[in-house]
């Protein structure tokens, strides 16, 4: 299994397009509208925002993919088509478009919005962006989407993997955007994979979810749940390979490669946070099981004291047991050990629950990295979780103070 | 009932003080630790945090408090005596220190700190501190220890209330703590309340806990449940009236003076919140139930998103719905109003979970005030709920990006 440089038009017979269609009437340049699509039928699955208040497109396409088929994406930016009275229609109407344009049936599409929530989505653009679209299409269109469907992201996110199944080499690709209404309990922020396995849908499903646990599903930014979250797969089978129909080594090997994939997405998206200056990683070992586990990293990586000392590079580990006692879980903090690590090394701040001599000028130096860890050992048990997220900076503020305009 | 200047100090038979005795080395001028001595011996309650990390004079206070009695108040700022090895014996001879100072058993005394977790309190300072307390202890200390408690709070924090039970007057006096690591799950901040009323132990503490219910416990700055939490109250009995020992009209009348100035308090510390332009008041009505109206209005004052449009006067509603969505209560999206006020006027935003036209200039002259009301209408039953927040400004990442040195 390798991780490549790559996107959703890594995998054999995807296709994608990202334009510009002016659905800001400012906007002349950015790209804001993608599609990808597959020149044959796909098992498709997806994984969507538990938030009660759901984005018109997040209802439509959760019944698109019900049937565990789908053939192509439609994606727009700027506007959530959230909250709106006309949101499902102008849902519908995307995939309606799409469909005609590729030739496929409107519910073989899967759709997303992502941008602004309470402002009405105006088709007339979308739908010059769709024909638009359907000209572009290219088997190098990966980058030109992972940028259409970028919000406060000041970078694209896309990665791609390649391993063998049953001796065909066999590619996933995945395009991302973050930065801001991120949250942990949910299935993810928009993210669209691509396969060339041959693999069932109810597998593909199962699948998708056991990766996004450990990954998209432990990304924090800011503790807020979107009503947009979406995350589809679509596998179409081109890699030849023996389809996967039972949870045999090939399944194993096929989940392993997705969970890699999903986790240097994942590390993107904590490290592009809205505002963010650091990558934190929370790692916890030493716990009774791997729920406590999870809840505790989460709680830590969450906590807004813990993200501004780590702005500040602060060695305040007062702050992180802080977390992890109201986290919910059994714990006895007599037995937490807190430890912080980079590039730069490795301090041990905090022993059995108390305080140690810290040399804070080492601290700070470990600190002051773009890529930190906090380890956590709770000394019960051998459960272990990782949580990604990031520091919390002026910048979070700048950049929310005044989003919609 | 009258809301009137006050403080610890204002019932009668209180005596208080607040002084330097430089915990802090480099301190010399700021008051950091206080005491409260009631000339009688006093009915007591307390309510603690939840947090599993909890500080040593927390575990010890609860102790202490549990027989319903106790006669003084010692507390401390700057240093929290929280995950240290010898912060037990340290809250012990705090309490030593203050009963042999004033005459009256160790366990008599409520004691508290805050500050910094993870160091040492130096006991050199503090029983210097104690000894000039006791020769400071006046009849109008109150304000002195308000600002001795004070951490990262810009402006102290006291209040009282007068009322009257069986033809007598009663008092109730206030001190409270802001400013950071505050959230909603739990007892306070540190807050300690005097009062000449007398009240059996068992109906002081249920009056304690109904009252703070509905005040402090709805008061979020940022989330982050403190390892040190204590609200106390002491009654002496001075007032004359007759002793409370069943739940009759007096017993009403004294919740009711409670709630009162606890939500006057409630009020000033999310006024205060670490980095705040603005007190963010949210009103939820029309819920099913008292336990989703408060769980929603939280949701909604704790969001990050919500927090930054408020400090940046934007009309955002979409994050308000998006809060309400993943409060976790059955919610209909359809149904939901919201609506701003403050002193220049009120907009409706959002009708039946959707957009309509909004006067954006008006939305941000009402949204500029220093008092901002957000009105949510679940439109379901007829249950209401507040919360009591503040924005999220650069502030507050400046105050805790470096919060230790």
């Amino acid at each position: 299994m390798k991780i490549i440089q790559g996107n959703v038009t890594t995998p054999k017979g995807f296709q994608a397009a990202g334009v510009c269609c002016s659905i800001k009437s400012t906007n002349t340049k950015r790209r804001d509208i993608g599609m990808i699509y597959s020149g044959v039928p796909c098992t498709a699955a997806g994984i969507f925002t538990t938030n009660a208040v759901k984005a018109a497109p997040v209802l439509l396409c959760r019944e698109n993919l019900a049937d565990g088929k789908a053939q192509a994406v439609i994606v727009n930016s700027y506007v959530a088509n959230t909250c709106t009275v006309d949101g499902p229609e102008i849902a519908q109407k995307m995939c309606e478009l799409t469909g005609e344009a590729v030739g496929i049936a409107p519910e073989d599409v899967i759709v997303a919005s992502t941008g602004v929530i309470g402002r009405s989505l105006p088709i007339g653009p979308v739908s010059k962006g769709i024909a638009m679209l359907k000209k572009m299409l290219s088997a190098e269109g990966g980058d030109d989407i992972a940028k259409a469907i970028m919000t406060t992201d000041t970078v694209d996110k896309q990665a791609a993997v390649t391993f063998e199944l049953g001796g065909k080499p066999v590619h996933i690709g995945v395009i991302a955007k973050g930065s801001g209404m991120i949250d942990i309990q949910m299935g993810t922020m928009l993210s669209f994979t691509t396969t060339d396995a041959a693999i069932s849908a109810p597998l593909l499903k199962e699948a998708l979810s056991e990766a996004a646990n450990e990954t998209y599903n432990m990304v924090c930014v800011d503790g807020d749940m979107s009503t947009n979250d979406t995350l589809t797969i679509m596998a179409n089978g081109l890699a030849g390979n023996p389809e996967i129909i039972e949870k045999n080594e090939d399944y194993e090997c096929f989940v392993e490669a997705l969970k890699a994939v999903y986790t240097v997405m994942a590390r993107k998206i904590a490290a592009d946070g809205e505002g963010a200056t650091k990558l934190m990683e929370v790692e916890v070992c030493g716990a009774a099981d791997v729920v406590s586990a999870r809840k505790i990293a989460k709680s830590i990586v969450r906590s807004a004291l813990v993200k501004t000392a780590m702005y500040g590079s602060d060695a305040n580990w007062g702050r992180i047991l802080c977390a992890i006692g109201y986290s919910g879980c059994t714990i006895d903090p007599k037995t937490i050990d807190v430890k912080f690590s980079s590039v730069a090394g490795e301090i041990s701040v905090c022993e059995n629950g108390g305080n140690v001599e810290v040399d804070e000028q080492f601290a700070t130096e470990i600190l002051k990295q773009e890529e930190v860890t906090v380890h956590v050992n709770l000394g019960l048990g051998n459960a272990t979780a990782t949580a990604y997220g990031c520091d919390l900076s002026y910048e979070y503020v700048r950049i929310n103070g005044d989003y919609r305009s």
